[in-house]
């Protein structure tokens, strides 16, 4: 199958990694592209940048759609634009999020996001909400880094495990879930890392619970609700 | 005090309309201002609709503040950019949900929403569970009419009297929310229509509830958590 | 408008204080006149307190009503006697409890409580869940001093500032409710405590929040839904 | 042990049916008084009618400790006075609700209550929400009878299976609360006549259910909290 | 990869469909084997079931690790055994009722599930409940047909289509999870079914669903979290 | 009465002790026998654990019908094999979780448990979920002490003061469930530890409860839902 990967910046500086990452957690016969948008953000840590993005994402997926992919993930774990675009395709539509906090749940009933800054813990809140999967929260919690600094991954790995470590101990976590799609390539090792503090932790990247729920979404034969996201009504729109 | 009400879609057509209704729930010393969007769509009825109106209804949001209003009122039951306006604002920003939710909250304990089509139904959903209080809301019907067609008010109170009387004898609304800021002029002849029933209803319009909470805040000096809507930091963001 | 204040004690020691405090949060046209109780208690913070004192507020109420007031604020942040009252009158009843929760959870989406006495705190805890916000509550916290030691504000302020910082840092608190109408002027002060500290936290006082919703009802023409509560029906009553 | 029922109204015409049908329910050591109010009201379908006795309730509570009671039953399925009742007194008490509904939480996992007008279904339903079981009421019906019409015991049982198997239908119960406690003796008639109509219906009488309460309490040495309801301080009170 | 599906009864009637119907949800590099129980029942529509044949389903999860298999789905809508199996190895073990819950959940926002008899109303309940997403369940339904009379495929999609009718629009279901795994090869029919009236109804297959989630947790190479399942310590066992 | 309590594991060495606790609870015509299991484990610290020892549990559950009881307690504050037994039995059958989860819920709003080990945590969350109570729970801890080693009663009333005092102060408890059976004959020592730090904490005993419980339905002459926990039709059954 054809899976579009739709990072939803306007650089291409995390495209490679996201391919790489990407290539582990699908089937063999599944075919990867990366695209990024001609208009929006840099990065995506409020509900503005989001909202700047979502017309070019939405763009962006309706062309997918019309260019024969079987599905798109929109690689931001804030879902930007998801809904919108649900409304205007047919095809299966994914964001980091939904699908990280789904897999998550049944991994481990009580678990933890963390993520880069304070801004967006209100936004998770509500994408926890919405989802009706909130009372499954632990807590939110964050490393205080700015998304465009999650490069360094020394220092990256040293703060998602001591807030791992935090979450485990005071809020109760029996997983974490890494909030910002851009923790590529961590999980594993902060697994590891865990393991030999004496904490047997799953850590989830969003990631590869997005492109899990591409393909069996399209494997099922199946796609969001049409009755929950209907297609648009015809009315004059000025863009 | 000066309020924007910025009618989100980009026609005039409602806003003489818009003022005199308004000019009713307000304090003599209130003046207000109705501005449309130049870009965006002729009416809102999908989450697509909102994301196309976003961006120019958070610039006009922008610049109400420059211009020294003191508050701003989206005028649309489903909140849209509100979110997004207020990280990049300190004057107050309603939509038309949230204030008529939290006041028919304190008025009945259990209500229900009436609004235009299926399509809203799942959006106005989200808004009850994002705000955390979803649990009051009885049901969500709707009148299966566009908003560009409930100009016949006779019509419109006729469906909206029926789906009332529905709310009332089988989801036990105590309360009733009209679910969208198109319905104006009706909540008091509606109530009256079901007293006659024998139905002691109380009918909250959105635009009444919305001046409310602007004045509410302005008189008391107050305005949205900038903890909860933190002000974007600054990057490369290309419109 | 003429609103009344019933101040739901037995001692007038607070009225000048109360009625600088409301002019502050009203409209130029509205008119404050402030009531105590002739029979109740010198405080309130048990339930016992607020039962002794309920029959004079509701009769108080009633006479309001009776007398042309347009709503009456039963001035405790435990609602006394509001439910009664409002199933005794048509005009607009608050306490200081379900305005200040109300409008906090739209301002910010997680918010605390800050009170006067651990004894208050499943009081306000019973308040919130049958308001059905309490889901939007991150904790209820307290000052550990009786509502009649709270005239020192420097100490006051000291103690609220405390326990909004732990509020912030420990319970994710993104907005701060006073949860005393007796900590009145202090919110602005805190704010700027607060913000010295690098906390940009929004205090809600619920004196204000009241009389913003007395006067929304107003305006809107609107009250509590007589489904909600109920005319009481004629019978045999001793007291 | 020993055993006070106080039936919170101003006359004790049902006082003779109450201590027959009370003592089926306990074991054979166990004595039962009943009391009426001396202030109050005939019936209690508000609350303004449970204000109105509550002050005559909790002192003959804190007169039946000093008398050397175990417990005390306040015979009125809305709890009137219990709370404050409780924060003056160390020996149990308890009302109709909170033991009908948390034994039934164990019988079925999802139940309605049957109660007299519709002026208590709210009253109802802030008592599920404080108790925090209300995700477990599938629905609280009434017969549309005042109190002091429930002496038809005919009539009674009609209209109480009429509702019983709407609630079954339509609401999906699995067991039914009886919502007032002077439906009393019906219990088990109205299981027969549901299991005539193929509804293997179990259907909680509170006053058994309190009584249980008040004995196991007693058996076990154990009563409410006094942090949840602790000792009012000392204080002027003007009654 | 290698999947085991146990089917936890103890006749192989439906083996052969079930590997069929398997076969189209999996990717081309996925093998599948069919197992049944050697002590259990002819088929699960109790807790008393479920518990006579979780045993040797847990002894066969263990056996199915030893034997290399790379994950394991019970293939029964109650997820009998799944808690226990996961706490006894580590590769991946679903049920029906998870993966399919948590999928819908993503695909439409409140659903339904529509099951075979009305004794199994309660399970699934508790299952939701456990899971944390029944405030996303519209309703649970049933056909009222047992388990073993599936096999009428024509009488099973009526009944189904019947039920999915009243389930939108009594219930507002905006999807529908089939409640049984035995309703095999019938999603799709009854889409075009529900199509044909009007009804743009996604209906999920449970296998599909839970294959997916192996397919996505071995790819992912994650596990269920062993701090929520964590291995039972050495003790005397007799068996 | 006669009440059987089955001790659901295959040591009596515990039998002695919980013959003379039990006789504290119940009143002086209730007679008490105490049975173990033929197989199953050694103690009960995980759902594997629970589903060994179910089959024998519901097996003596129905001979207990048959021999007369007329209830049984299923020893284990796990409630293992209750449900099961429930469907196969009309006798009132409890565990040890319901009976203290619901009595606790009226005597204290919000409650802590503390049980043996980390293992147990997500079983009792589980339990708290189903029983629709979790709302009113403020935390869930343990001493991290296997149930074979609860036999050093001083060392234990330490670890448990221990956690009560935290659960106290940092989670906000108002009374304490023992969250295993095996913790006999602690609570009101505990009670009285904790008076002496200041906390008049409530310590209830599941053992008491559960007794409670069955004392309460015998007397009422009332038993679980057989809606809810309906009897399993006939079938092969092979074991």
């Amino acid at each position: 199958m054809k899976i579009k990967i739709l990072l939803p910046i306007i650089s291409d500086i995390f495209n490679e990694e996201v391919v790489i990452e990407a290539q582990q957690f699908v089937s063999p016969d599944t075919e990867i592209t990366v695209q990024n948008l001609d208009k929006g953000t840099a990065s995506i840590e409020s509900v503005y940048d989001e909202m700047l993005g979502s017309p070019d994402i939405v763009a962006k997926v309706i062309q997918a759609e019309k260019d024969g992919f079987d599905g798109v993930f929109v690689d931001c774990f804030g879902d930007p634009g998801v809904e919108a675009a649900r409304e205007m395709v047919s095809i299966p539509v994914v964001g980091g999020f939904q699908p990280a906090a789904l897999l998550t749940t049944m991994l481990g009933g009580y678990w933890s996001v963390i993520s880069v800054l304070p801004s967006v813990v209100p936004m998770i809140r509500n994408l926890a909400r919405k989802l009706g999967i909130d009372g499954n929260v632990a807590s939110i919690r964050h490393i205080n880094t700015p998304v465009l600094e999650l490069t360094d991954k020394k220092m990256l790995q040293d703060k998602l495990l001591e807030q791992l470590i935090i979450a485990h101990r005071d809020d109760g976590a029996e997983a974490i879930v890494l909030g910002c799609t851009g923790m590529m390539g961590l999980a594993k090792n902060l697994e590891s890392a865990a393991a030999k503090q004496g904490i047997p932790m799953q850590v989830i990247d969003p990631t590869g619970a997005a492109l899990g729920f591409l393909e069996m979404q399209v494997r099922n034969k199946i796609s969001h609700s049409k009755i929950t996201y209907a297609v648009p009504s015809e009315k004059e729109r000025k863009v």
